[in-house]
């Protein structure tokens, strides 16, 4: 395996928020950070940098969704190695709250974006290029992209600054053979840029599709400990750690995290392979019919779940 | 993906019994086989055909343990598309247990070894296959095997009348280039025996390398519902059944069986991805040390468990 030049970037704070509506406390920020810096993790996605004003109904979130400088200062007072990432989404983001990285503790920003609004993208990465960061453009969903979409796309992110281009399988419907795929097209049209990975696990291939995309030279590698984030959760840090070769990584700081925060959280929260995220996977549907399913007390009826989402003549969001 | 030969060989009652140590209702069994049967699904193994006097300490295991023919008929008075097959171990079957097929309920008996034993278990093929069997031999614990003994195997398996030999990831621990590693050395050694595969969850990866083992021409596909087996479980027999291309295979009385068996099953017994399951796999290791500590108090202290099993002069299981 060709894997010197991997890097990971966990993901629990961010999107294990999408959980937990980011009610991470401190304490369990600044222990994670201490144990990915300790097991030799390359960044942190800390949280989003979207802007509360842009974004209803949020008031009750935790800090993480709305990341401010002045605190993340106070939270992590001495970086290590580690460096910090924080994710934008198309407009939500107030340019106007973006520091020069020579002031923030951010090293990178990401922008997600569907296909449609890649244009938009490549605007903001501009901006946050300008600044001084290190920026991704995470194209989501593109399990439900259609190749002329894709090839336009491909035109705009190639002439422009980004750093490096995410493969994110929102709806954690691929398999090995589309992640070849996709990694291989990636490539071919995007010559001068780095990829990136963002799995998720419906169907229990996250870490696997992770694995083949590194042999295939993709390069960032999301991951969140014990796979935590929305649904079924990602590709687990402690498998990537402890099964790439020829790296630092150190899984024993990892099984610290594990042991003394997502273990006990996991008790109280839900995520990871659990049937009605099976379904809109294999469906390759997003997942949100599931987590409204999963809210109620019909949890666990698999079976008209199914029926519903597969039958044409039913709408279930409407329902 | 050429999966029009693949045939998939539910363990749910075989493997499964390993964890509640064989405590299935006939009820269980009956909706199971119905639900197998249902989808579409080509052989259950019903459980083992070892004989309890060569058995210690087994008194209280139930009756999927030690299949009983008259039993059987009781369990299943018409069987359907969906054929049964039992597991034996080498040393732990009595030969004069086993009626002719013509007069038994069960299709095919398949052998269990560790690679010294290959030649004992084929000897016990030879029986079955007289019996009017089909035939597996299953070698297990190939991670730790060394090629000279895989060699010396592979002759005796060619000369041998054994239908079907499966390459067993008994410790999980098994990537997909492993995985492709292997089938093709099988290939290239047994040109004239069908394939099977068996895997375990340890590190997320029973899906994923079943996946790889059927581009690579496998045909005999082991797998449990809702990946019920010892210590981290199988392959889901549910994502086989709805991600194979080309079958008639059917995912909805899969789905029933997980709403009405497995779902509540769940609640009450342990398998899965769990960390001190993934420690032994990353090590490429038993389990049985894993299952130890979770029987104990310190169930979650990975940390600790870690540190022995890495520690050269501290012998764990003696412990």
């Amino acid at each position: 395996m060709k894997l010197n030049q991997c890097k990971i970037v966990d993901c629990t704070i961010r999107d294990g928020g999408l959980v937990n509506n980011w009610d991470f406390s401190v304490d369990f920020v600044q222990k994670l950070y201490a144990g990915l810096n300790e097991a030799g993790v390359d960044y942190m996605e800390i949280g989003y940098k979207n802007s509360p004003k842009l974004l209803k109904g949020a008031e009750n979130a935790g800090p993480w969704r709305f990341l401010n400088d002045d605190f993340l200062r106070k939270v992590i007072p001495q970086k290590g190695h580690t460096k910090l990432s924080a994710l934008v989404d198309i407009g939500r983001v107030d340019e106007n709250d973006i520091l020069p990285r020579s002031e923030s503790m951010l090293d990178l920003i990401r922008v997600a974006c569907y296909i449609k609004d890649v244009d938009k993208a490549l605007q903001l990465v501009q901006v946050f290029h300008d600044l001084g960061y290190e920026t991704t453009i995470n194209i989501m969903a593109l399990s439900n992209v259609m190749e002329n979409e894709l090839i336009e796309a491909f035109e705009m992110i190639k002439a422009s600054v980004v750093d490096v281009v995410y493969i994110v399988d929102s709806y954690g419907s691929l398999d090995y053979k589309d992640m070849q795929y996709l990694v291989e097209k990636f490539k071919t049209h995007l010559p001068n840029k780095r990829l990136g990975v963002h799995t998720h696990n419906n169907m229990q291939l996250a870490f696997s599709n992770t694995l083949v995309a590194v042999d295939h030279g993709v390069e960032l590698l999301d991951a969140s400990v014990y796979g935590m984030g929305r649904a079924a959760g990602n590709c687990p840090t402690e498998l990537l750690v402890t099964h790439l070769k020829n790296t630092k990584y150190n899984l024993r700081p990892v099984l610290q995290v594990l042991e003394e925060l997502l273990i006990p959280l996991r008790e109280k929260e839900e995520w990871g392979y659990i049937i009605p995220y099976m379904i809109t996977g294999t469906l390759d549907e997003h997942p949100r019919s599931a987590m409204a399913l999963r809210a109620t007390e019909d949890r666990d009826k698999s079976v008209d779940f199914y029926d519903k989402m597969t039958t044409p003549e039913v709408n279930f969001d409407k329902k």
